[in-house]
């Protein structure tokens, strides 16, 4: 049955003419204006639809259920599926005359629960007056007519990541759909359901339908929170993500630190020593090679940042901070660095645990994130350089005997599988029309920032399709994305049906 | 009750006469060779007695058993007690006419045991015909009469570590009663209940008792086990131990990898680099003055260093190791210096539950072992000058939140309580000649160390008695001491022995 599905076939779109964007926002905003009860309501029919990626069930339930409501909007839509993958909703609104296409991802899967932390159960969305950690009451769902606060909160899963775009974007479709309009570019739904499972088969499901993708002439990643400030934010970018783990050896067996303490080697000692020659006190990693490969940002990207708003004084207020690395630099300039972190650190026991002992070994699991240019194997390449130049003998797997009375030094090193960095010009023509629709939608300042610190597979848009991508997003930044009592405050989906009927009507 | 039993009053010695040396190891070899399987099912009898330091009850029966066991064997024995402490069982034997005193020190206490990891009950004594994992098979306890085989083992907590010397001074004492002889020294008894607890009263017992105990002129530590190489062992020292735990701080929370990396600072890399500053790669400690207080070892030392066993380079096969600190010092030679040891390294996580962040803290447990000359507060106080030398404001509880915007490295110190190294001199005449006693009781060769590298509170004995000390060990290498399956094997017992009836008669 699963199969048959991905063969259904879009009804054709009904004849409908051109607009201007201050009307495509017009008409967006006022169907919410008229409809707002009905869009909450249906937006909590969506999100009682349990949607973990592993749960085949009711993954195709959505699938089927956003197939569906595409379909009712004039869109054909398909369900394109792989074997062992969640299918991908797929949709097209052919527009006779426009110049141009735009890929809208979703994805409709959302993280793994631990019910027990959850207030409510995760697929039984529920009505806050505002945030529950800010004295918000339980409220029944609206009725018609009834007035709607922005600062209502729908909690539930994915709520805020990712289904909140889908919870937008139909209303905005039926509002065209009701005034009879069409958008201004062509457009192709792409909505994923294995996201949060690490998009294992984006990548394939990009090679076996390439064919639909081919003249897409610009991505809009719909996904995230907005600026912790608060403000709307589109982002040209994300860092790749690499690692390794590395484990170097002292004696075979723990040894009593009396007995031996002074002559058997100590990991702890060997490892800190190898750690420091890689980065120095003020954040500079001293592995030869690192920064070679790093793409200069250009003229478009330096104003950007020049005109984002300060922010970092009362981050590092709020975090405790001191100093951080790198100052004077701010944080979203050293977001344009590949990064080397220590994410974890163990040999032995410390704290009511520690033992008498010289530990066996000494790990540490080495985080490296990417920007435009960096090669994630080449990265990973100069850092084993580095070892060795420090005069170790690199192993694979646990050194046996032989090998540990050959060498001195031994690092098993584990490379951890990456991806790189994708970064979108600023000053392309189209990217450009995307950041004034999205003022366009929004009183307050829009965040356009060069890059995120992390990590996504938007290479797979910019690479492996060779298409210019940008990441908009709409959840509020509070919205708990990944734990319990994920929500998202109707004040950001009624910002993204405004920002999606600009989208959709850009000149 | 056992308030009472502290005032009983030891028997009178019966007249005896003095002998040489010859003669000495002579009664308590013949003695051992006519009565052997006795000697066996006695100590049986004393390993059946449970003597975990906290439980009071068990630890009565044994300190009962022993000064009863004293007084049959006409030696002055009383029970020494303090309020909450298990209490010492103290002897004396007054020779007319004898220029020394000996003081002989044994606990009869036991570590805990974990009855799951034993093969039999831990104080239901066994006997093996040789170590069980080298095919031993069980056995009866002999009868009067059988032979002997010196590969027997006897399986019971304590069997090694530290009743064995029990085990064999009492047959001695009741060799020598028989055979109407007295040792050539005086003898001070003292057998200590709560070693495996950390002796926590044993300087309270010095102060209290420091009486009984004042002309002692040698104390003999009559415990741990032979060298490695099976060899009888005397050992002039041991090292005294300290350490501390360092926390760094970064982010008051564990903060997004990727969102932060390249701009929080991330601990583990704070203090890898510290470590790295405190000691170099061939183990040279770099904090400032860390040799300094070392005491010089003399010609004996040197001339004993130079007559030890070469063992290093089996170690190092055994261990698996291709280089050690200090090469080509020998291990000996390292443990007449402190140590700086990594015991412990923690922060965030490694392996399979490393989470993609920049983690709150680094940890480290440092372990420092202390030789002759250094203070232990002191030595901690050279650290911390080199902590703060790197820029670090040292705070002993959690920095609150105005601490940490204040000083950009902070480093929590937990001092540990540590003692001192103690050492006696290897040319004191005293010293020699038990040497040359122990030299006498066997036929290999005798392993003589200036320093143990592990840490006794011997210094309880140099410093606040003021009085040399040896540690006098004769239990075999591999009793499994601390662990399950605990063992003497009978060829020690034998050693001891005869090592007894040498000590007892020194010229």
């Amino acid at each position: 049955m699963e199969r048959l599905a991905m063969m259904v076939l879009a009804m054709l779109l009904p004849p409908i003419t051109a607009l201007s964007q201050e009307d495509g926002v017009g008409i967006a905003r006022s169907y919410r204006e008229r409809h707002g009860a009905q869009i909450i309501r249906d937006y909590a029919d969506l999100l009682a639809i349990p949607n973990v990626a592993s749960d085949s069930v009711g993954i195709w339930r959505n699938a089927e259920f956003l197939r569906a409501a595409l379909t009712g909007r004039g869109v054909r839509a398909e369900l394109l599926t792989l074997p062992g993958a969640p299918p991908v909703v797929y949709g097209e609104i052919s527009v006779p005359g426009a110049s141009r296409t735009l890929g809208l991802y979703v994805h409709y899967d959302g993280q793994p629960v631990d019910p027990s932390r959850w207030r409510h159960a995760p697929w039984t969305p529920v009505l806050y007056t505002r945030a529950m950690d800010r004295g918000g009451k339980l409220r029944p769902m609206p009725t018609d007519g009834e007035q709607i606060d922005p600062e209502w909160r729908i909690y539930a899963r994915s709520a805020g990541d990712d289904k909140v775009p889908l919870g937008a974007l139909l209303p905005v479709l039926r509002a065209f759909q009701e005034a009879g309009v069409s958008p201004t570019s062509n457009v192709k739904f792409f909505f994923e359901g294995e996201e949060e499972a690490g998009s294992r088969h984006l990548g394939q499901y990009f090679k076996t339908y390439g064919e639909r993708l081919a003249d897409i002439d610009l991505w809009l990643l719909l996904d995230g929170p907005v600026h912790q400030s608060g403000r709307p934010l589109i982002t040209f970018g994300v860092r790749g993500v690499t690692g390794m783990e590395i484990t170097v050896y002292g004696p075979v067996r723990p040894l009593h630190s009396g007995h031996y303490g002074n002559w058997a080697p100590v990991p702890g000692q060997l490892l800190a020593t190898l750690l420091a020659s890689m980065k120095d006190n003020d954040g500079t990693v001293r592995i030869a090679g690192f920064y070679d490969t790093v793409e200069p940002i250009g003229e478009s990207e330096r104003a950007a940042l020049s005109r984002l708003p300060a922010y970092d004084e009362e981050l590092k207020r709020e975090l405790g901070l001191a100093r951080t690395e790198g100052e004077p630099e701010t944080l979203a300039e050293r977001l344009l660095l590949p990064s080397l972190t220590i994410r974890g650190l163990q040999s032995g026991n410390v704290g009511s645990i520690t033992r008498n002992v010289i530990p066996a070994t000494a790990t540490v699991a080495l985080g490296v994130r990417l920007v435009k240019g960096n090669d994630p194997d080449k990265m990973l390449d100069l850092i084993e350089a580095h070892i060795m130049a420090q005069g170790y003998h690199i192993v694979r797997d646990e050194p046996d005997h032989e090998t540990r009375l050959r060498y001195p030094r031994i690092a098993k090193v584990t490379r951890r599988k990456g991806y790189p960095a994708a970064r979108t010009a600023m000053d392309l023509p189209i990217a450009r029309d995307v950041v004034a629709a999205a003022e366009r939608a929004t009183s307050q300042q829009l965040v356009v920032m060069p890059a995120l610190g992390g990590s996504l597979p938007l290479y797979l848009f910019t690479e492996r399709l060779g298409r210019p991508a940008l990441i908009v997003p709409v959840a509020n930044h509070d919205d708990n994305q990944h734990a319990a009592d994920e929500n998202v405050r109707i004040g950001n989906l009624w910002y993204a049906i405004d920002l999606y009927g600009a989208l959709l009507t850009m000149p």
